[in-house]
This record gives C-alpha cells, sequence and structure tokens, in this order.
C-alpha cells in the first residue's frame, strides 16, 4: 500500500505542495500572457515531466533545459520545442542530433566562433541543428558581453549562412537579477537583459540576418519587468516552487514556497539549545544564497517553527543541526517527531531526491500524499 | 560499446583513479592493522560495493554507513556487520528489523532515553537489535557531551537489561578534527576523541555493563592518532578518495586525490579572464569547507592547471565560472576540451552521480577507462 499522509513517509523526504505549485504556475502564466510573450519554462528546477505539463499549460508547449539528460527525458514526455540553454560543445552533436532524428527540435546555444563553425561542419552530412547565439546582458556568466556583443555578426553569419542550420535567434538570462532585493532594482535588471537581447536582434537584423527568437528571462526579472517589449519569450524557471532565496529578493511572498524537505527529529542537544535533523548537507544542499540578504536562515528555515528564528544552522553529510533565538520547546518535538525545512534554493536541494511526494494544502492541511512526480537527475 | 577513454565519455562525470584510491585504502589498512585496532570503513564516501570491498580486504568485514538505502544496498553486497551511524528514530525500526532478518547485524545508534525505551519496547515481539549509544568528544554534533556523559547510564542501562536488545558499545565522530590544520592539533583532537570514548566504555564498566564496541574515528584522527589505547575500532570514510579539504588539513598529499570531475570548456570570456565549464553547482557541489584553510580553492580546482591558482570560481547550476591568476591561456584550452577538477569535499560531489568511471593513473597516464563502479544515493 502507498503511504497515506506524510506520516508515513522514511525522512528525509522532499513534499511538494501542488496548490501552491499551480498559484505559482497561474500566476506566472497569466502574466506572460496577459504581456504578449511566449512562455518557455526553465524545466531544471522541477525536471518533472508531470510538473512540466501542468507549467505550459495553454502556452504553445516550448520549454528549456540545463542538461542533454533532461532533453531526452521530456522528449520522452511529449515535448517538442526544446531549448539545451548551456553552451553547447561538438562532444555533445551526436546526442543532440539523436533527439531531433526523432522529431524533437531541441534548439543549441553558443556565443563562439569555433563552435559555430563546428556546427556548420557538422550539418554537411545532413543532419540539421537549430542554434540561438547567448548574450551577456550584465549578468557575467555566459554569452557576448552587451553593449559590445564582440562577434555576434560573425558568428551568426555563419550559422546563418550554412545549410541544415536554422539561426534561431538571441537569448540571454540576467542572472545578476538574484542579487536585488527591490521591486525597482529587479526591474532595471529586467531592462538591461531587456534592452541587451533587443539590441542584439536588432544588430543582427541591421546586419541583414533573421532573428526570430528573443529570449529572455529569470523569475524575478519575469515577475519585476516593466517592458517586454521586443521580446518573444521568457524563460522563469524556479517561480513552479520558488524559495527562501525568492522571498527574499522579491519575487514571491512567503505562502509561496511549494517545496519543502521533510525530517526527523533524531537528537536533543538543551545545553547548546539545538536539535538535529536526520536532513543534512545532501538532503538541503550546502546552497545558502538566501543568506545574501537573511543570514538568519542557515540551510533553511523551519516551517511553523515553534520557536524564534528555527533554522538549519549547520549541516554535516546526514545531520542537520537546528538551533533558534528563543529556548527550543523539546516537549514539542520529542525524538522521532518531524519538522518540515525551507530550502534556500529550490533547483538545488531537489537535484537530491527522485521524486516529489505530492500534498495539497487546499486539501486537509497537505498531509495526505495525494501523488508523486518523478525526477530526471544527472546528465 | 563502452567508453575506451575519458576523452569519449559525456560530461560531466566522475573519475576515479583506481591506483591513488588503492594506495589510500592500503596506507589506512596497515596504520590500523598496526595499531591493533580493527578498521570500520566509513562508506558514506564511496557507497560503492566494489569500493567497500576492497576498502575491508584483510579486515573482518564491518562497514559503517550512513543512510538505511546505504544499509539495505551493502547488505545485498554481501556485508554482514553494518553500524548505522545516524541517531535512529522509531519510524525507522522496521527497516531496520527487515534487515536484522535477513542475517545481517545492522546495529543502531542513540543518544537518547525516550529512543531507547522505544528500542526496548519494539524488542518484545521478537526481534532483536544491537544498539551503541552516542558520546559527543567535542565536535558538538551528535552524542552524550564528554566528560559530563549525562544520562550515559541510565540508557545504558535500558537497553542492557532488555531482552532482544544487545547493549554493544560506544562510538563518537570526532569532526573537529576538520578544522584543525596541524598533525599536532589533529593529534590533540584524536586524544579528546578516544579518552570520550575510552571514558564511556569505563564508566559503564564500572557500573557493571559491559561495552564491547569502543568505536571513534574520521579521517584525520585515523591519520594523526598518537594512542590507540582502549579503543576496538576506528571509522575513517573519506580516506578513501582524499579530496582539498582533506590536503590542506594535511590527512593526505596532493598525489593521492583519488576523485575528480571531467568538464567540458564551454564559453572563453578573456575580457574578465575566465572560462565557463559545464560543472557547476550539481556536478561539483556548493561545498566549500577546503576554503577554510585555502581561500583561492573556491568550488574546486583544476588538474594539471596551465595558469596559477586555477579554479572554479564562482557555481550557478550547470555552469562552473573558471579563473586563474595569470592570464588564462585560451588557445590551450578551446572551447570543447577537458579540464578535471579537484573537488572540496568528495563526500558531497560523489553523491550528484551515479557511478564512477576507473582509470588507473599506473597505466598509460589513467586515460583508459578500466572499469565502472556503481554507487547507492537517496534514503
Amino acid at each position: 500500500m502507498p503511504p497515506q499522509t506524510i506520516d508515513d513517509l522514511p525522512t528525509p523526504v522532499l513534499i511538494l505542495d501542488r496548490a501552491v505549485l499551480r498559484r505559482n504556475l497561474r500566476r506566472m502564466s497569466d502574466r506572460l500572457r496577459g504581456a504578449g510573450v511566449a512562455l518557455r519554462p526553465h524545466l531544471k528546477t522541477a525536471k518533472s515531466i508531470a510538473i512540466g505539463r501542468m507549467a505550459v499549460e495553454g502556452h504553445d508547449g516550448r520549454i528549456t533545459v540545463s542538461t542533454l539528460a533532461e532533453a531526452r527525458y521530456f522528449a520522452q514526455g511529449g515535448f517538442k520545442d526544446i531549448l539545451y540553454g548551456v553552451g553547447i560543445v561538438p562532444s555533445k552533436f551526436a546526442a543532440v542530433t539523436a533527439l531531433r532524428r526523432q522529431g524533437i527540435d531541441l534548439r543549441i546555444v553558443t556565443d563562439n566562433l569555433p563552435v559555430a563553425r563546428a556546427i556548420a561542419d557538422a550539418a554537411r552530412n545532413g543532419d540539421t541543428f537549430s542554434v540561438l547565439i547567448e548574450i551577456d546582458s550584465g549578468g557575467g556568466r555566459a554569452g557576448l558581453p552587451w553593449p559590445d556583443l564582440p562577434g555576434l555578426i560573425d558568428i551568426a553569419r555563419v550559422l546563418h549562412q550554412a545549410p541544415g542550420v536554422e539561426f534561431a535567434g538571441v537569448m540571454t538570462h540576467a542572472g545578476h537579477s538574484y542579487h536585488e532585493s527591490t521591486p525597482e532594482g529587479i526591474a532595471a535588471v529586467a531592462e538591461q537583459e531587456r534592452q541587451a537581447v533587443v539590441g542584439a536582434a536588432a544588430a543582427l537584423r541591421a546586419a541583414g540576418i533573421p532573428c526570430p527568437i528573443v529570449s529572455a528571462g529569470s523569475t524575478p526579472t519575469a515577475v519585476h519587468s516593466r517592458d517586454f517589449g521586443g521580446l518573444t519569450e521568457m524563460r522563469p524557471g524556479v517561480y513552479v516552487f520558488n524559495d527562501l532565496d525568492q522571498e527574499f529578493i522579491g519575487s514571491c511572498g512567503p505562502n509561496d514556497l511549494a517545496l519543502s524537505v521533510l525530517a526527523s527529529v533524531i537528537g536533543h542537544y538543551p545545553h547548546r539549545n539545538q536539535l538535529l535533523i536526520d536532513a543534512g548537507a545532501l538532503a538541503l544542499s550546502k546552497d545558502i544564497s538566501a543568506q545574501e540578504f537573511q543570514p538568519k536562515v542557515g540551510y533553511g528555515t523551519i516551517a511553523d517553527a515553534p520557536a524564534k528564528d528555527m533554522a538549519v544552522v549547520a549541516c554535516s553529510q546526514e545531520h542537520g543541526f537546528v538551533g533558534a533565538a528563543d529556548p527550543i520547546p523539546y516537549g514539542n518535538l520529542p525524538v522521532g517527531s518531524r519538522l518540515r525545512v525551507w530550502p534556500n534554493h529550490a533547483c538545488i536541494t531537489a537535484a537530491a531526491y527522485d521524486r516529489y511526494y505530492v500534498v495539497d494544502s487546499d486539501l486537509d492541511g497537505g498531509k495526505a500524499v495525494v501523488d508523486t512526480y518523478d525526477r530526471i537527475n544527472g546528465w
């Protein structure tokens, strides 16, 4: 018999609140439809066909992935228009081709002229490619740095002129939006993100090169952008679950967190006002990104905490150290009782698990396990 | 056809050097045999039956695990004496019993009187348990804090007197050895670790309670301890692979690192003297423990680096940002070329992968893939 409630699940385990998930999906779907921009959700967060299907409901089904393992998995789930958003290398062409031969429009990304030439060469044998050029809108990760965009036209021309290659457009990701914590600050980053990629598209068109896709997006910029002009699509990802980091930068509110880790109390240490739980560095991840704006969150905060500022203050591999500003009420938390931890960064925490146990807080307080969704990990 | 060399493997991927692994295993095996102490390797690092078998070669086969998933996996691999080293809770008794009924001597750990009583109650139905009491030798994680050892005799008496329960002894883990960086400092922690658990055993025996197992151990203390008197076994774990953290605290030398992540260069960013690789937060983990003694290691250093202090200086989910103190020689590292990254903390990095690709640096420079070993992840 499958588990009936989360009290029956072995800990640590990943809990997904479907009611919150649906609200998060609906909010983003409505916002981008209202803006007249296509939604290409970045499924690196959810890595789940079930969630991917919900995310594209009412949209045209295009998605983004971060690994070829995700591309293969979502292709099996019926997704046809897939952007692999990490710079391609020639050793991965064969895996891309295998999916394209199955009828999947798997699109790839580069910002490198020798790679563009290698793509053109690889297409000479009859295989086709669809390629976007990545632009760095200020985050300082991948992409041709805006506003100089060095080499943009050269790379695009190689791709545009190569038989068998579709030069599909330009894309950017404003990762620096994660380091702002006001709507105004994020909106300013969103405007940089928009100008960078719309500017790149304009430069290409001025050079006579069509640029059908103009793709931007992160969750914060999708939430706070004030102008989508010139963009054809947005690629938010973590909005499906949200997390402490998104809450503190202002992409969501405290009731919008869909993902938590359920853990058991495994020891009491009143001499240092701590308890231990069986969710440590592997179950929570060592991601502490939310500490940029709120140091007290540690490796995750305790849901419905019975003491002030109760959080996982340290982690070893399978032990989470829970501390609090007030004395911990140990009588309410005997060894064997359970806590839920809100993660700093949902994308990284979820990657330790092969499935979600799904509850629904709109039903019975969210205790019943109403479904399980699988996930694809690895590469 | 399986991959012939690491150049054929899709990146990112986990590479294990069998020659280094064997030297690491031999060194620890010889050291503890010489000390007259049993070796109970902590297989939370390797999580691999193949490696576990090599680790216990010439010893009696006892092992330590950090999850019940590991316990089940190693039981299938023929291991019979397994210590589950994370504080037990009643909801896990059924899983423990299932393995014990298969003839596995799965031993559990607690430091909590109500849990000891629950174990005694659970044994009334004919099931048996083997239980150790955990002692905190100064690391401040789990265990009864030494030297006070509050409740030690009460907990031990409940276990010792319960029909069906074997009170098997005491165990401790000196996690604070990871925060020392000299042989003298680590040896001092090792002596605390020894005194705490030998002292607990003496207190129990004085109270008329037998204490057959007196278990201590971390890799640093196993390497640097100067006195094993009174200990019956040691439980080092990360020594099988070693990592940057162990190198910097002095548990091993720079040629003793068996585990690396093979990654592809995916982009060149000369305007900021960086390149990107396809190993980011998931492929390397966000563990930066080695930065305590060497901040320049970032999220991992580059093996055989062509520039000074070349390291992964930042990570997003699937992107690793590689920087260096000298100008990066991009001509030697075209997009698509490969780098190997030494991780900060092997236990955490390895957990992202389901297998090791095994090379042997004593053969042909370590390029041929000579084997693959599977791993057990999750709970």
